[in-house]
């Protein structure tokens, strides 16, 4: 059979003959998510998606001398959470690189994580004299209570066998868990019940056969211990649950990576923590897309990446939301002429995945996306729509792309062989 | 150099994230095929495919509300037979998976073949005294006399080694040759010259270090033997061919594989034997497309995967006649209200690959495919054409991944990552 035992005559991944050839630049690049922006067009929608029915002028105007196509998150049919999906618009392999809930939280709180830290979310629970969960929330206790109860939990319970352990207030009823130690892996099982009338189970190793796994395991069930007595009296909160326990695989950086000096300007906390994974900067503060916009052109001359996140359309998608979700985009749309007064070399308009008003969460449909340069070429399109990106010259690609695509519009890649 | 050495935190085929994301469900799913349905727009059939030329009112209210796209059989560039064309469609790798002709025909006629069973396609010959093939087809026997023939075979060749020997007869002149014994492997070399006025040669292994195929040449070879001289004096049957002689690869099947519980409405063997592969219940009876969907009607409450095989667009590409493919697609879409009178919830149209009327033969050109759910979404077209699947949704896509689109529709997928 031909080519069968064939070894190449120099072996060499794909990530690895990018990296070959990348140069460093100058350029501006620019990934404005518009979280959740895809829909679907069907019947009770008019066979219209938001993003077709929405006065976006100045979409149109980015849309007449951009390329667009759209986007597979992670592989045909299989919807993302915002972690895969962020980290393939990241270019990094979803399945490659996957991260537990846990360590996304605590990125988004802050916590300045190190590769192999544990992290778990948390979140403060009621218990019945059974040890049964009565109420998963403890009553939605406010931030201050939560804040008071980490900090009680913090003095009493700093370490367990050699490991350290941190524990920081969230908001309302969540908090995260941090176990710093040697040899610790995850992912773990939940201490959850995931409904109430039940008891908390413990921790387990995913992988029975991972010594990493059943040290961590082994720690998280001593921290139990050592923890639910301290607030075994207080009211309503006299338990907690840990959920996506996993550890913080070392990510190779955006600098190492791609070369490039990379910013956030996100509001909500998971996707700070997402980008800080990638190693960017987190830029605080702004509150709102057009505070966003401005502080992008104040930061303009400290980066050369910008990812800049809006919430909102995936928001009222969840909500199945159409009028507000179309709103939302509107209302970016007309932010948008800020980030224009220092226009980036590359910029790309995008989700993170779709969420279709019909489906109210996250989808497997490709995301429509957006990219203009001074080398994209117009594709004949005057509007950023999803039947539009049908017919843009970038196809259907998977997202771990973009940031090639990104990086060879900023010419960031030397010509591969002679 | 970035990358180098990287041991993924979570390893995982995509395979296993499908098959670990997979959820029950109670949706039904419909895969319809029109056999070789993809064709090419040349000047001698001015510029239109059969599809476009066809009137097709049913497929077009069905494209009123579907997603389109094109779907690569196997590789660009590589026309599949029957086989890869439709593992593909299965969701089966047809590199990954590749199955003899032998085994694909001897499932057609029923056998109930076993993994590790060697099974050669058949079919009687006329030999002059020397051993040299004067007729392939020994006049094209009727399938009486076959059967008289394969019956006489049977009684006198009952055992090779330590293999069992089972012969069937099929239509005409064809029948197939099943071998089942220990460390059984195929393929082999054919015992056909594959044209007449030259000798039978002997089989002989593909890969001459396996030791499975040594033994299976070795079997084959005695049967021959044996079995020649049972039918030296009949006439004009007075020798025979074997083809395709490869064993029964072991396949998870779809209920292991997809969770789904599959039924076959396919009229001709080989596609029956195909879907018995893949772990399908042969439905027999019906004999037409309206009968085919009819059928489907009456099973709806059986199953919730139904593959549907029309063979017509096939076998007229295969003969050049554009106005008799046309007419196909014409009688199919007739038909179609039938099947619609219980809409599956999720339902792909579409063929195994193109037989363009050009060719007068299978092609390598990615075949339309028409995806119609709740969640489909529409393309805004209003015909399914290849021309119009050009402009869809699901872009240009490997054959491979429908099932999985399908799955996703049904929401037969859990999210992926938080």
């Amino acid at each position: 059979m031909i080519g069968a035992g064939h070894l190449p005559f120099f072996y060499m991944s794909l990530d690895q003959l990018y990296s070959k050839l990348t140069v460093k630049s100058n350029a501006k690049l620019a990934l404005v998510v518009l979280d959740g922006l895809g829909d679907i067009a069907t019947k009770e929608q008019g066979f219209l998606t938001p993003l077709e029915a929405a006065h976006t002028p100045n979409l149109d105007g980015l849309a007449k001398e951009g390329a667009q196509g759209r986007m597979i998150p992670v592989a045909p049919g299989i919807t993302p959470g915002s972690g895969p999906g962020h980290l393939g618009l990241f270019g990094y392999d979803p399945i490659e690189y996957q991260v537990g809930r846990g360590v996304i939280e605590a990125l988004g709180l802050g916590v300045d994580l190190k590769p192999g830290d544990i992290a778990a979310r948390a979140n403060f629970c009621t218990l019945d004299p059974n040890g049964i969960v009565t109420d998963r929330r403890a009553g939605r206790i406010a931030t201050k209570v939560t804040e008071e109860l980490c900090a009680l939990l913090s003095r009493k319970v700093k370490k367990v066998g050699d490991a350290e352990v941190f524990i920081k207030a969230g908001t309302g009823h969540r908090f995260v868990v941090i176990f710093r130690g040697p040899g610790l892996e995850g992912p773990l099982t939940d201490a959850d019940p995931n409904r109430e009338g039940l008891p908390v189970p413990d921790v387990q190793p995913t992988d029975p056969n991972s010594a990493g796994q059943r040290k961590a395991a082994e720690l998280v069930g001593q921290f139990r211990k050592l923890a639910l007595p301290v607030i075994a009296a207080k009211k309503p909160a006299n338990g907690f649950l840990l959920r996506g326990i996993a550890h913080q695989p070392a990510l190779p950086t955006f600098e190492e990576r791609y070369g490039l000096r990379p910013a956030c300007l996100a509001v909500y906390p998971m996707y700070k923590g997402l980008a800080q994974l990638a190693g960017m900067k987190k830029i605080e503060g702004p509150k709102t897309i057009a505070e966003q916009f401005q502080r992008y052109l104040a930061e303009y001359d400290n980066f050369n990446y910008f990812f800049i996140h809006f919430k909102y359309t995936d928001m009222y998608g969840e909500d199945g939301n159409f009028e507000a979700k179309k709103k939302a985009i509107e209302e970016f749309d007309a932010a948008l002429p800020i980030l224009l007064q220092k226009r980036p070399d590359v910029l790309a308009i995008t989700g993170d995945h779709s969420t279709p008003c019909p489906v109210k969460g996250h989808s497997w449909h490709p995301q429509p996306v957006l990219l203009v340069s001074a080398l994209s070429g117009w594709d004949k399109l005057d509007r950023f729509t999803e039947t539009g990106a049908n017919l843009g010259s970038l196809g259907v690609f998977e997202s771990k792309y973009l940031i090639r695509l990104m990086q060879a519009n900023a010419r960031m890649f030397d010509k591969f062989g002679a």
